[in-house]
């Protein structure tokens, strides 16, 4: 039990949820670590979605809605922090939703896709295949679902599924905290929020976007400037952090 | 299996290393957490130790050599990533070592104590009573080790239980990547660096401070400077970090 007096009681009951997910199966333990990673990069951003961020969710939404064919790739990670929410942005933008995971078992894959179903979202099922040019498990996809699709939003993804993904010629958008990390910087769009708070404003946006707004927004991203925009936000924070 | 041509490969193996210890009991889940967040502040910091560490590692091994009673709090992460490091730092300074969890059970207390002796450490036994102003068993230290010590080097040490030392009129010596953190701004002294390269930069200075030098380095600790030294490094860092 975390002691309600203590000064970082929320963050350390997310941790806890975490962990409870690790236990059961639906988070890789490897995960903890990773998520570990954002709450850094969340507290360096303030714990807020950014102006820039705010950008990039519209951008993301306007993606979503234009593409032929989106899926949206879930891990354990995001199941476990954010099951519900991707399924009301599943009913808004019509997106297939694929699990899909860099430390995959059968086990995990079915526990991540009842924890997701249980949340109302509908999870593509079949045979998945050696489709992204990956080693090891970590290339195989469903052929009917990412093998398919033109537009991929991978939520806190490893850097090189993300690279493998842009090879493919297909457009990927992910949700990293990490302005720094290699997946902010190969992917076609970078929404730098914390996943919680990422996901349903996309689904906002997809239900607000205004005529033409979606065109503008996709023709004047630039994925440089939102990766920027969240570095000076740290370094401007950090700037009187001791005051 | 992680693939060795995947570019992150040792930090990922470090997180393996640390997922094992979970598995074994050695490591809480919620360790797993906090070692993330510690490796994104090792990042932003270049993942070496900056000169501002270095003077803090040498301050340490002044205070350890000048105090009545040092005393190494040792926590699950600690231990599985510098257990032998803890062993040699001990030999060097004099230091007693303890063992002392956030997440405490028996049970990780003998794992953990079992580790550091197959490392060479000499860890304290005895009756742990309720001597740390902290809810819970957070509060259970030795009365012949913490108790009676005038300084406790913590490394990976939560800001709660930094505080209640502090409170009980002792000098506390962390290890923390985060400057910013409650335990950085609490402690009389904050070594902003990873801890597998801290403990050991900490033992090397213990043998080789030449005289006169622990009064120089101990009368002239600015913690503050410290802190604010290791935020610049960062807002450097990200000053040129897309380039």
């Amino acid at each position: 039990m975390i002691p309600k007096d203590h000064p970082r009681y929320r963050s350390l009951v997310a941790r806890e949820r975490l962990a409870r997910c690790a236990r059961e199966g639906i988070v890789a333990l490897e995960g903890l670590a990773a998520h570990g990673r954002g709450e850094a990069f969340d507290y360096l951003i303030g714990e807020k979605t950014t102006k820039s961020a705010a950008l990039a969710e519209r951008t993301a939404a306007a993606m979503l809605l234009s593409a032929r064919h989106a899926v949206i790739s879930v891990n354990g990670n995001t199941a476990a922090l954010a099951a519900a929410e991707i399924a009301a942005l599943q009913r808004v933008s019509g997106a297939d939703v694929e699990v899909n995971l860099f430390h995959r078992t059968e086990d995990r894959i079915e526990k991540i896709a009842a924890l997701l179903t249980d949340h109302g979202a509908r999870v593509l099922t079949g045979t998945p295949e050696r489709i992204v040019p990956l080693s090891h498990d970590r290339a195989l996809s469903l052929p009917e679902g990412i093998g398919d699709a033109d537009l991929v939003l991978v939520p806190l993804e490893d850097g090189d599924r993300c690279a493998a993904l842009r090879a493919m010629g297909k457009a990927v958008i992910t949700v990293d905290l990490n302005p720094l990390s290699r997946t902010a910087r190969t992917a076609t769009l970078t929404i730098v929020d914390e996943v919680t708070r990422a996901i349903p404003a996309i689904a906002a946006a997809c239900s607000t976007l205004e005529p033409g707004e979606a065109d503008r927004l996709i023709t004047s991203l630039d994925n440089t400037y939102l990766l920027q925009a969240a570095i000076d936000e740290i370094r401007e924070r950090l700037g009187h952090a001791l005051e």
